[in-house]
């Protein structure tokens, strides 16, 4: 398999290959809200079809106590070696849909992107891989066989996948996973994710009294539970940025110097960082670079906070109860379990005597380091440098997948994380995008990667 | 008049009285919500009407910029003293409605209380006067003349009261003003506010990256806008309690050991307080009671604050901004336009560099104090221990009633907080209720109240 005849194939069915994705992207498959259930299912079934047109040997939906797995595959000779392709076709929610300038869930095309809902998370990205094995299978140039994945779960911590993989071994056996759900540095500087962190999640809950009060008869007694979860989240932090959750740092990997002033070469201007997003200033944590405090330290956000009258207007409440989602990204060697019942007993512990705490904890995910001395690393390296031009950069980054740390322990392999999207794709936000040359790059690249990976493992 | 006739005609007409008051409670004038503007003018339409069915000697809808204010007067003889009755019909949002034991505009009585919204603040107690005033007008015992002034945005701030009154001097000529807003101790010891507190009201907005980010990507470089909302609140309060703001305590009344130790000696049973509200502690400030510190000193609490993902599930995002209502409850001598000018300039100087602050003004109002000396206190004190059998207590309460400051500079008149509801008529609250006992004693006492002001006025 040539380049020539791969871009050739690309050009000629590069308006189709859009329209698919589009079709894909239409369906408002969020996984967190139960009010989408039916979408999620219509969802998974149009995935199987996709990979049934596409000539896999076959596709099932496979029910779980959650939203379903589509598993395909294509057997074409059981000594050649076999590519797990991992995805989801699960969204995170679209709120806060007043912020998106077209609607998320009907696709538009502006300046070379994709704008819609799981573009780039990870509709736009698992689909290349459809796409690519389509080429290939046209071609008659599968060199390996090809097992697909696609969950959908992932956005909601993918609480059933854990029990499919431990009951279904035999079915998944393969060489090595493969998991486009990251970014390179940009469209000029490929890279390749060798490392993730890990998240712990948990709702806190802090009660004062048993009813709203009037603030004006009860303010300046009565400790009011809003002011306390500020106080206590406040407390989280010290003045250093550090986390103050007792034995938060106990089990953090030190980073060498060295592998710290190897980092540091990867192109990154803080004022362009800052400027595409509209701040002033960061702050990592101290004595730390803001890509350092994204990827080898761990880090704490509210990422949502509720609690009295929310309305219009003003209203003198001082209310029972208030509320923060609060999560934790982890870097190795922390455990998320543990995070979380460190971060439990912590909580518990420094909240006043006024108030009475619940916490409640959401799905969590294991750090990760992924080795570059192996055929797949080398494959997924050796295709991008061929379809770019230019050897990736091997780059640690901030964000989750936990599934990862699942697959090395229940399958005993190593997920390859050749992703292709941008930092800057609004993953999560409103106005989330692919772009078209991010596309149709990856879809590029993949067969490459197929033909390395069985190069390699040949020798 | 005799107490003998006046309890008569109460219980002759007792049932009409709940029932007019339940048809009244019925009408949803939320005024701070847009969205029921066309109730609250139909309530204004309504309250005229009970005026002129009680036998007013003209009543009228007087429009201002916001919603209206009703005006009535009965005038016998110019030469006698007249009592201006202020009230508000409009009542505070019912949110959250899902916390309410009964519909809140369904009026519902259990254990003899009239539970729904206003049903204390302020319909019940408003009413009480316009029933009383019907009781001595039926049985021609009037001893003043009457004016009735019932507004209906005091929950909003009474933002367009001030113009009418300006506007409307001559027309609102009285000796006295008499509102019953407020608390007794307790349904066995009458008390009569004697001092309220002011307020500031702001909101303010605290805006970090552009757009809501990925946590995983961006967390631990880009600051968190509810992380820094969260401890700029958490630090607007020192470890004693004390309100950390720049100036905030230099016009803050200092009250005298005597006059501490006279206010001690009111009924108060703190575990019983804490029990009612199914606390185990109060964080007064320190070096003050709990009942100090919602009387005599000034208080700061968060009325709301939202940011983020408050959905159902777990979202990773790193929100753009973040939000709260802040109020501060004002002693004698702080200046309501002051202090939230101190606090925009203080909450705009402690903010990160990495966060834009924006604060709007709410309404304020200022702290009160009312002397004891004169006949209108007098004349409420006599009429309530005609009726409790026992003389009240005056009282430093710790709400706000922004317009006695207003009407003492316009008109030139004291008003008279003689008030029958119950610290724990759950007021903005849900289940907010008023016990019958209340209204109908509210109903007894007032024409006492007319009587004594009358001969002691000819003094």
């Amino acid at each position: 398999m040539e380049i020539t005849d791969v871009r050739k194939y690309i050009t000629e069915n590069e308006e189709r290959f859009l329209n698919e994705l589009i079709s894909l992207l239409k369906i408002p498959s969020v996984s967190a809200d139960s009010a989408y259930d039916k979408d999620t299912q219509r969802c998974a079934e149009h995935v199987k079809q996709s990979l049934l047109d596409v000539g896999v040997d076959m596709a099932e939906i496979c029910q779980t106590d959650g939203h379903p797995i589509v598993y395909a595959e294509k057997m074409i000779d059981p000594a050649k070696p076999t590519i797990l392709v991992y995805g989801h076709y699960d969204v995170q929610p679209a709120d806060p849909v007043e912020l998106w300038s077209s609607a998320p869930f009907d696709p538009e095309i502006r300046d070379g992107k994709i704008f819609a809902r799981g573009s780039a998370d990870d509709k736009g990205q698992f689909y290349m891989h459809v796409k690519a094995f389509e080429m290939m299978n046209k071609m008659d140039a599968l060199p390996c066989n090809v097992k697909f994945m696609i969950e959908g779960e992932e956005e909601v911590g993918s609480s059933n996948l854990g029990h499919f993989v431990k009951a279904n071994k035999e079915k998944l056996k393969a060489d090595v996973i493969v998991i486009s759900d990251t970014s390179i540095i940009d469209n000029d500087t490929p890279s390749i994710t060798v490392g993730l962190r890990g998240l712990s999640y948990v709702e806190v809950e802090v009660t004062g009294p048993s009813k709203d009060l009037h603030s004006g008869v009860y303010g300046g007694a009565v400790d009011n539970p809003v002011n306390v979860l500020c106080e206590m989240i406040a407390s989280l932090k010290d003045e250093n940025g550090s986390i103050t959750v007792d034995g938060f740092y106990d089990k953090v990997e030190i980073v060498s110097a060295e592998d710290r002033a190897m980092m540091a070469e990867a192109p990154f201007d803080l004022n362009d960082y800052m400027k595409a997003l509209d701040v002033d200033a960061v702050r990592p944590e101290a004595g730390y670079s803001a890509r350092e405090g994204t990827s080898i330290r761990p880090s704490l956000d509210v990422n949502g906070i509720w609690g009295g009258y929310i309305g219009e207007g003003a209203k003198t409440v001082l209310p029972s109860k208030a509320y923060a989602k609060i999560s934790m990204r982890l870097v190795p060697h922390q455990e998320p379990d543990e995070i979380t019942a460190l971060f439990d007993a912590h909580f518990r512990k420094i909240a006043p005597k006024s108030v009475k705490i619940n916490v409640t904890a959401h799905h969590g995910g294991e750090p990760v380091v992924i080795p570059t001395d192996n055929p797949g690393y080398q494959a997924a390296s050796l295709a991008m440098e061929k379809t770019f031009g230019k050897r990736p950069i091997p780059e640690r980054g901030g964000g989750s997948i936990p599934i990862v740390a699942l697959f090395e322990k229940e399958l005993g392999l190593k997920s390859i994380l050749m992703g292709f999207g941008l930092d800057s794709d609004d993953i999560h936000s409103p106005d989330e995008h692919y772009g078209i040359f991010n596309y149709l790059k990856g879809i590029e690249t993949i067969p490459f990667f197929h033909k390395y990976f069985a190069e390699l493992s040949a020798k």
